[in-house]
């Protein structure tokens, strides 16, 4: 499957040669992983070539894969590359100082971005498997935090225990810097996770994910640290979220665009008289990247199909008293949206 | 000095206008955290645009240093952009899209990453500062780390401890991805922590880094978990490299090219019959990235300079057998090397 999927690719970037030096990009056509190298394909070859760090664990790697593996540095890009017309890299993530080296090449470059937003939109069977390892790292570190919480610890001591747990059951890194807010904090929704220090009473917002071979998980959980009997609103407006999050999950279906699903939640956090609280986008694609498409919000113009990958997020943020967020990664299948998260609670928790 | 640093920056650019949407570098020039906005400077204005998340905080930072904050988002970098007739924009940090862009508005472009690489290479005090702090947290980690490492732990596990405890002092998170390398795995320069299992007798070689405000340390220590008495050779090749390491203090000055500091330290491994181990550079810069300018290698022409940080980490590397690397952050100040880690030993342990 990992040379049809090359092949097409190489076949919708429409040029003699595709070429990426780009981490996340060689890691998506060979599957393997490396700091250095790249991956050039034409209509008979394809090649990925890196240093001698990997040479050996990419062979053994990619035997049998139909992609050969060389040593090399920069200086074989340039000699194979110059014996092409044109060569496809990716304008969005190809700088400037190496495109205008491509060009002294003598060779004319075209953009293989498109073809590739397009091929990964999709996720394969592998690629699923890694995203549900990566989520339930993170669900099962959650379920290891919650006892650990105690009065008086600070948002960044949470994090840090948070991310032990999940590094310690095998994720290689976070997928973005955790989220920890305690009280009013919630209510900025990409609030810096500082020193204060939890207190009874409490509500805790958590967004955090793992990165498991690469591919990200991202979650977000808002409970009460404790319940001071003022929480009247932050309930009502738990439960509305709570009712969107899981109309996404029940109404959403393959076929509709992104901005249809982001209406979904929207419109129920409406009829709540929330609307104008939820201030952000619904969902965003998750793969190798923890932001990619497609885009779950009211310009959202993808049409949602099986293999996608994408959070259900709707929040609400009353500034200067709490914000509360419910958030799985889920994917499509048989038409349908199925969360990656099983093992934790999305009902308001009272610890 | 921040608006000392925006001029000078400004002028070595050699544009109407400097901008930038690159993370690190509009820290770098307003020291103001965020994952959004750009920054523009011409020669009356200093702008630091970003949207309504970092607003305020922004605000508060920069009050009185000269930067004016505005909310606004690209519309509002294009509106301004276009009327210029030159913009610099950091070439390497620039890709092919964005490049085109401001193409399209009709300014003409050209390269800010001379004048940043430049600047960045002598750090203010506030930047030492900073460094000092990343590498006391990782000194200090370290030394808690110490005492939990248990024989049958994997590497992964005593990555995820370290990086805790990093964590927990404070770091945002760490500077690369940990290296944790038992027994064999530490012939391998950059090996991928995994889940080898410690035995009585392995050798121990972590090299990790954390960052704070943005500012990354890096550190190498190689151990013995218990001595199994196998380890002549290993112990003769330590102290070769221990010498060379601290050689390296003692003997490079002001004055001397990145190459001529690499020479003191592999003329002594080389005086020790080891220098075609030590397959890499004895260092690399260290600042808001974990690799920048000088290069402390063989082909290294930056004249060493107070104000510069870099690391000092002779290491030899036996195929199959063990790897040995010392490594400390150091920075020059009156025209001497100093190191920032002076709470861990650098003579062999012995756990």
């Amino acid at each position: 499957m990992l040379t049809e999927r090359l092949s097409k690719i190489y076949r919708a970037a429409g040029a003699d040669a595709l070429y990426t030096t780009t981490d996340y990009l060689r890691r998506y056509l060979t599957g393997f992983y490396s700091t250095d190298g790249f991956v050039l394909i034409d209509g008979e070859r394809r090649l990925f070539v890196t240093d001698s760090r990997y040479v050996e664990a990419a062979e053994k790697a990619l035997d049998g894969s139909g992609i050969e593996v060389r040593n090399g540095s920069y200086a074989l890009a340039e000699q194979l590359l110059s014996g092409y017309r044109t060569v496809a890299v990716p304008f969005e993530l190809t700088s400037v100082t190496e495109y205008r080296k491509l060009e002294a090449l003598g060779v004319q470059l075209k953009d293989s971005m498109p073809a590739f937003t397009d091929a990964m939109l999709i996720k394969s069977e592998r690629e699923l498997a890694e995203i549900s390892k990566a989520c339930a790292i993170a669900e099962a570190a959650f379920l290891a935090l919650l006892p650990e919480i105690r009065e008086g610890m600070t948002e960044t001591e949470v994090a840090a225990r948070l991310e032990y747990e999940m590094r310690k059951r095998g994720a290689s890194g976070t997928s973005f810097d955790t989220i920890c807010a305690f009280g009013a904090n919630g209510s900025v929704p990409h609030h810096e996770t500082g020193e204060t220090r939890l207190r009874f009473g409490d509500a805790v917002l958590i967004d955090f994910g793992c990165k498991v071979n690469g591919y990200c998980s991202d979650v977000t959980r808002t409970f009460l640290f404790g319940d001071d009997g003022k929480h009247a609103a932050f309930k009502k407006a738990y439960d509305a979220v709570y009712a969107a999050h899981e109309l996404v999950k029940e109404r959403v279906v393959s076929g509709m665009t992104g901005k249809e699903a982001d209406a979904v939640a929207r419109d129920r956090l409406r009829e709540a008289g929330l609307a104008e609280y939820f201030t952000h986008s619904l969902g965003h694609g998750i793969g190798l990247n923890i932001h990619e498409a497609p885009n779950l919000s009211p310009r959202g113009e993808t049409v949602l199909r099986d293999g996608m990958v994408f959070s259900d997020e709707p929040g609400v943020y009353f500034a200067g008293e709490f914000g509360i967020r419910i958030e799985d990664s889920c994917y499509m299948a048989d038409g349908k949206v199925r969360s990656f998260m099983n093992q934790t609670e999305k009902k308001l928790v009272i610890l």
